[in-house]
């Protein structure tokens, strides 16, 4: 009995360490294996971006835990039906993803890119904060519902769109193709919070742009294949949409020379809206593991038809 | 019987169109009057920046009301001690402070600024947010309370600072001179709202950066003349005090040349944070000029001993 990690791209030492102290006595290996035989041991693996190849070397897989909120970069289709899928859900990650959004939809409020800009030309321009106070969320899962709830703390008026009916306290609710219209028409501000599903891939398309106010702006901060990134580009560029705040891109890091770098109506952000804090993130996993030993049920269980 | 507008820097035509529309049977003059003689019917001033040169000049002066929510444009010295000085309370002006407040520490912690430079490099280089949730607030007037209000539904802790001893739910209170070091060796951010008296003039000094962490940040958004310039250049460029974000200054417009221009760890915005709305203003305005012409009480006087 084995637990492997495999998230690729970065330094794994940490969590290596922080999940060796929760499961003293347990086998952890890391990929890629030296001894392969070992694979065979394996029947939890912790996974981000893994290599396709590995799915069908695990003959005694039972779970696959995702190494963040979203199971997107775990190819479902390829696990054997009875291999549960799990993720983290990180109540601090629900705090950092509210102020995220909070704080740069305030900063473009009250013009803080502006003031930078005139700050570096020495100008002194004084302008009235923007007025528009109406934020619409797709997406209501736990991150979303945090969203609103801190921007209703904060007088704005909140908008949500889902795809199932919901009647959510302090948020007036849109539901499905049917509504999308309804719920986009008098925004100021769009926020992406949905799970990247078959359904939701590319959802932020020119359709939705063109149903927004021109002065509209996207914040993204759920996942860069949300966004169609040429129609976000035309959109804004002829002024028919008004800008956007991105955390997320089709490619990370977003590659030198792309568009959205020099874009003057476009704020990246290097994918840090709501970082998975490691000794959370290593709790979960470790009970979740210990779960499975003891054949007690697991947490935060994902319906893999869904995909969240 | 007379209102004169002697606002002084901007254009009034606006002001004059609206005071005009709420008071029609009164007589409105502007500063200067091409016929001294008017002088002597003025018993009403709204003043903003007035040369001194004016006090002089009003034998039937009643009433001065600011144009804002200060009265250090007044000197009230020159005042004949029966002329009653009032100044604009607006309720809006107090959520575009606190929203103005809050949007710039979220920035900050969210390292906005940091990420726009980094932007501009095309360079990739994720961050966690600054962890800091602890501000200190200088002043606990009107302006003051909303501010703590606000940042206490954001869950920051709240300090606050004034002359007189005070108990307000949510904030731990500091009073005085003798309680000014326990107030600010915690904090992560420093916020100033003081009136500007000859008491508060200068205090945000050397002495206030040396008590304060080395990584504090300083937001002023009541009066230049509250801050000593040189000292908090100084402290930041040793690294005693961690950086500013100042909307006020000695000179405004802030000089072409000035340090704080091209200080790195500054943020200059030109005097935006709560912009007195016309309309509010207006109707202050008039409502106490028919309280004055039918001797009912004023609203928002001021003590002009303390100054505020």
């Amino acid at each position: 009995m084995a637990l492997l990690i495999c998230v690729t791209g970065r330094n794994n030492d940490k969590l290596i360490a922080k999940l060796s102290e929760l499961l003293p006595k347990q086998t952890i290996l890391q990929w890629p294996v030296d001894d392969a035989s070992l694979l065979a041991k394996v029947e939890f693996v912790l996974a981000w971006n893994a290599p396709e190849a590995l799915w069908s070397q695990l003959p005694n897989l039972k779970v696959v835990h995702s190494y963040g909120a979203g199971i997107d970069s775990i190819p479902v289709q390829l696990l054997p039906p009875h291999v549960e899928v799990a993720r983290i859900v990180d109540p601090n990650l629900a705090d950092d993803m509210a102020e995220y959004v909070l704080g740069h939809i305030l900063s473009h409020k009250l013009g803080i890119n502006m003031y930078l800009k005139q700050q570096a030309q020495q100008a002194w321009k004084p302008r009235r904060a923007k007025s528009g106070r109406t934020v619409g969320i797709m997406g209501m899962g736990q991150l979303g519902l945090a969203v609103a709830d801190k921007l209703n703390a904060n007088r704005f008026t909140v908008k949500g769109w889902s795809n199932s009916v919901k009647s959510l306290e302090g948020i007036i609710h849109f539901c499905g193709d049917a509504e999308l219209g309804a719920f986009l028409q008098d925004l100021d501000y769009l926020v992406c919070l949905l799970p990247l599903t078959e359904q939701t891939k590319g959802i932020l398309n020119a359709k939705v742009f063109a149903a927004s106010p021109a002065h509209c702006v996207l914040i993204n901060v759920a996942r860069g294949l949300h966004l169609n990134e040429a129609d976000l580009l035309t959109a804004i560029t002829q002024e028919t949409f008004g800008g956007a705040v991105l955390d997320v891109f089709e490619t990370e890091p977003l590659p030198t020379g792309h568009a959205f770098w020099s874009h003057p109506n476009i704020t990246v952000t290097p994918h840090v809206a709501a970082l998975t804090s490691l000794s959370t993130a290593a709790l979960q996993i470790a009970n979740n593991y210990l779960a499975m030993t003891e054949g007690r049920e697991l947490m935060h269980i994902v319906q893999k038809k869904k995909g969240y």
